[in-house]
């Protein structure tokens, strides 16, 4: 893929129509709170002026980190490929929230250390895991080149799908230290800024964490940010990473809406948002994860999500949870009386 | 209604039994955030360690309210009778809304000025409209029992009906300045402290609802909190605000779990927890009111709501855009896998 061919322009005509409209349904004007703006982006999103939510698309990244052998996360490195199995067969938090919104749900490997493919899951690795960023660089501008073509190859079988919302989710033990280094990087900030519990970690954890950050950002010599967004994702990325935001960028280059999710997801968008700003107006934020460095990020993206209920799991499950409030704001959108339809005196 | 009588006990082994198989579900601790409380809360309340939500039930009742004479909102007092006809006839929001959730929807007159029964509206007048209370009583301890068993008879119905969620809404015109000056009454608080925006008064507005709150407070001699919490509902209520709280304190009475919609629903959620302590209980809370003084009666509740979308439209609309994220709770509770069955490393 080419990260900086253009975002496809919003239809601003779509919009009007459904201002218009809004201001004709039987309600004190923004008494639906962000339930109207939703339903306005999304018709400029979907060039139509009454959108819908019918064939939401959620594509799994997973992926194993070499930083994990610094003994940062809470679980073993193995539940990386334990939970693509669980995945697939249905009994992760996603699989329950995709089978509740009739999302299509796909798996993919992009480089994970299981040591033989899992059945229903996607084979695209970009190698077996990334180099352990406090010694070398985590991927080469190859292999950050196919993390994120991984990601654009999931978006395309969305669009083939028929899919009009893509969310992507991750997974990979040692990932939200990957996610915060990255974002650092990209923001300029110290390890201790973006560090967070994960899955659980104690506050020593945390400062290790951030320790292990700020020398790898020392070591890369990412102290400032980089003129190129990819060499923070080749130095301190991950490969489920790259590919998260090589779909956003291909989602916003043909058009397809794009539901954010947490802590790790958001440092994919900004990743995006920094090779392409123009991705920027094809993101919709879900959750403010439970994750302390998420807030950071968000406003990163002047990003404000539609929940938060101190989720912290990722596998696009908060994204998944907020799927509900696109179609009410669609569904109120479209179904609701006007003022002269329904006699009622306007104001 | 013996809005006395003793709230059921929540079922603590049910809950226990949750709190066990969430620690067995294939997540991190707590990962989940606020859908696992959501979930052992209801197991709690429905005495099930696997709970559902399969029939919500919406009741929306509606009244006019003597103190519009004062020119207190946005709109005219007539939208308050052609709203009921909108809800009837499928084009408010609750309308929709309650489409979407599956729930059936009852509207409920307990005292509009509409001149002629609207059809499929159910009849329970209290009287035609309250009195305005800045001149004397807004009702009889009479009328105040009426309208607590017109809520009564709405719980008993869903409860007939087979509800396992029961949501009260709300209509009328002028009836944020009647709930603010309820809750005033209620919490000890002068009307600067509750009067906000309604449908859309503007600054002016909102201080002429202020000093008309602090005029009727000290008209009735509710400058302080009244020693029976009824007193305040006769002297500055409504009737859909006592049939409010009514059907939550039946609901409490009777077991069915309540879900609580925004700032008139929370004052008369206010007034039936101080009227019996244990309602509180059996009280789940939707949605941050965008209307201003909220989160004063949110947090005399001590109560976190699930959503926070800028929403201000009331009729149930905030509770009912909630209902999702409680049957995901549920479905994330019951559908997901443990570490045993899936075969993944707990931590």
């Amino acid at each position: 893929m080419n990260p900086l061919a253009a975002a496809k322009p919003l239809d601003e005509a779509a919009r009007a129509a459904a201002l218009a409209r809004q201001a004709q349904l039987t309600k004190p004007p923004g008494s639906l709170g962000r339930l109207e703006a939703l339903a306005t982006t999304l018709a400029a999103m979907q060039g139509r002026a009454l959108p819908r939510i019918q064939q939401p698309w959620i594509s799994i990244f997973a992926a194993d980190h070499g930083v994990a052998e610094e003994g940062v996360s809470a679980f073993p490195q193995a539940v990386t490929q334990q939970m693509l199995a669980n995945f697939v067969g249905g009994g992760a938090a996603i699989s329950v929230l995709a089978r509740e919104a009739g999302a299509t749900l796909e798996v993919i490997d992009v480089g994970t250390l299981a040591p033989s493919p899992v059945a229903g899951v996607i084979q695209a690795q970009v190698a077996c895991c990334t180099a352990n960023f406090c010694r070398q660089p985590a991927m080469s501008a190859t292999q950050a080149h196919a993390a994120l073509d991984a990601g654009a190859a999931a978006c395309a079988r969305a669009q083939a799908g028929g899919a009009d919302l893509f969310i992507g989710g991750e997974m990979g033990i040692a990932n939200t230290t990957t996610a915060a280094a990255l974002a650092c990087a990209l923001l300029g900030l110290p390890g201790a800024a973006l560090a967070g519990a994960g899955t659980g970690v104690d506050s020593a954890g945390v400062a290790r964490k951030a320790a292990l950050i700020d020398r790898a950002l020392a070591l890369h010599g990412l102290a400032a940010a980089p003129s190129d967004p990819l060499q923070a994702l080749c130095a301190v990325g991950g490969f489920e990473i790259g590919a998260l935001a090589g779909a956003y960028l291909a989602a916003a280059q043909a058009g397809v809406p794009v539901l954010v999710d947490g802590f790790i997801c958001s440092a994919a968008a900004l990743l995006a948002v920094r090779l392409n700003p123009g991705a920027r107006d094809w993101m919709l934020f879900a959750h403010a994860s439970a994750e302390s460095g998420h807030a950071a990020i968000l406003r990163a993206l002047d990003a404000q999500p539609l929940l938060a209920l101190d989720m912290r799991l990722g596998e696009a499950s908060g994204a998944a949870a907020a799927i509900p409030l696109l179609r009410l704001a669609c569904a109120l959108h479209a179904g609701m009386a006007t003022f002269a339809e329904a006699g009622v005196a306007n104001g």
